[in-house]
């Protein structure tokens, strides 16, 4: 890794505002702390993209043109599940996932990367609401019900939307340290729900 | 109000991403539960704007073209600081701020309010890491420093970054009623600080 870590971030129609902000927010704090971060919006083909609830977000460039990344973040969101049928967005991403050096996704953004192939004998979790859906798209994943997030190897999936944000922390502290994750959560004031298996949403879909 | 609920956000260059998205998020999941909810967002001259972490949001008009709002919300960030002095932009604040039926801003977006005189002998709070430098903006506000947020009347004002999603939920509960509140947060697998006065990071810039 450069010394400016850099983080992709896939947007697509439909996508959940705070599964994308919440972790961006947090690794831009690391801006401010000694530790230079870019970000880059990326989009199929470019442009404004709209959200699940209006507000819309611009590339920086296509897919195409994406520029190697350290972190690729996926979000999830209602446009999810057309995504899951679109063969060419797949393997686009298939393509982005595997030049990057660490996968991330919040909440159904996992039910992309399973149906990519990017979580092929991985553990996963993913959004409580959506569980039997999100799992269903890949049995060659460990899905894990009971989880705030999950973190195999080089893969972090997290569960509903603000589980995003704890789970991003959780990243910063793999490839910096617990100090640096603590500090950029009291920078945001944020309380961190330091404990992956800390779940309290986990029987809403049961 | 009508049976939709109008918010407008507010974007300048250097807002906070998690200042403007975590709230959203939470108002945009009312459409979900029954609660019709249309979000706008504003630009001085409309376009593409980038924030303080980098990531650009697209305006959906410019000041001049705002539809009225029930609800205007102002983030902060680094832009905050230059547009304390921007006199133009201050009027035109202002000017949206007239019209609204509540007023709602997250960290130094209560900077930008109390400049524009639309605190004026209201209590409010800001971000703790900047809370010195936002109260000089106004002597006419009563300025409390421990609150995750503050409500008073129709302002709703809160502490930095993540508090913000905090009091959405607090104005949700004021617009609608706790139970919803308490729905969107679940939802969202957001825990609810609930109290405004329980504020860990209040000594933060003391």
């Amino acid at each position: 890794m450069s010394n400016t870590l850099k983080i992709s971030a896939v947007l697509f129609p439909g996508f959940e505002l705070l599964d994308l902000f919440g972790p961006l927010e947090m690794f831009g704090m690391l801006n401010g702390i000694g530790h230079p971060v870019s970000i880059t919006l990326l989009a199929q083909g470019g442009g404004a993209v709209a959200s699940a609830q209006g507000p819309r977000a611009c590339a920086d460039v296509a897919f195409g043109d994406a520029p190697a990344a350290d972190i690729l973040l996926v979000p999830g969101g209602q446009g999810t599940r057309a995504l899951v049928k679109d063969g060419g967005f797949l393997a686009a991403l298939r393509g982005l996932g595997a030049t990057a050096r660490i996968l991330a996704s919040v909440c159904t953004g996992s039910a992309l990367l399973a149906k990519a192939g990017l979580l092929d004998g991985k553990a996963a979790t993913s959004n409580k609401l959506a569980f039997d859906w999100a799992t269903a798209q890949s049995a060659r994943v460990r899905w894990i019900r009971h989880a705030r997030w999950v973190e195999d190897g080089n893969v972090f999936t997290s569960s509903g939307v603000s589980a995003g944000i704890d789970m991003s922390l959780a990243l910063i502290a793999h490839v910096f340290d617990e100090a640096t994750a603590r500090k950029v959560a009291r920078q945001a004031e944020y309380t961190w729900h330091e404990d992956s298996a800390d779940d309290p949403f986990a029987t809403l879909s049961a």
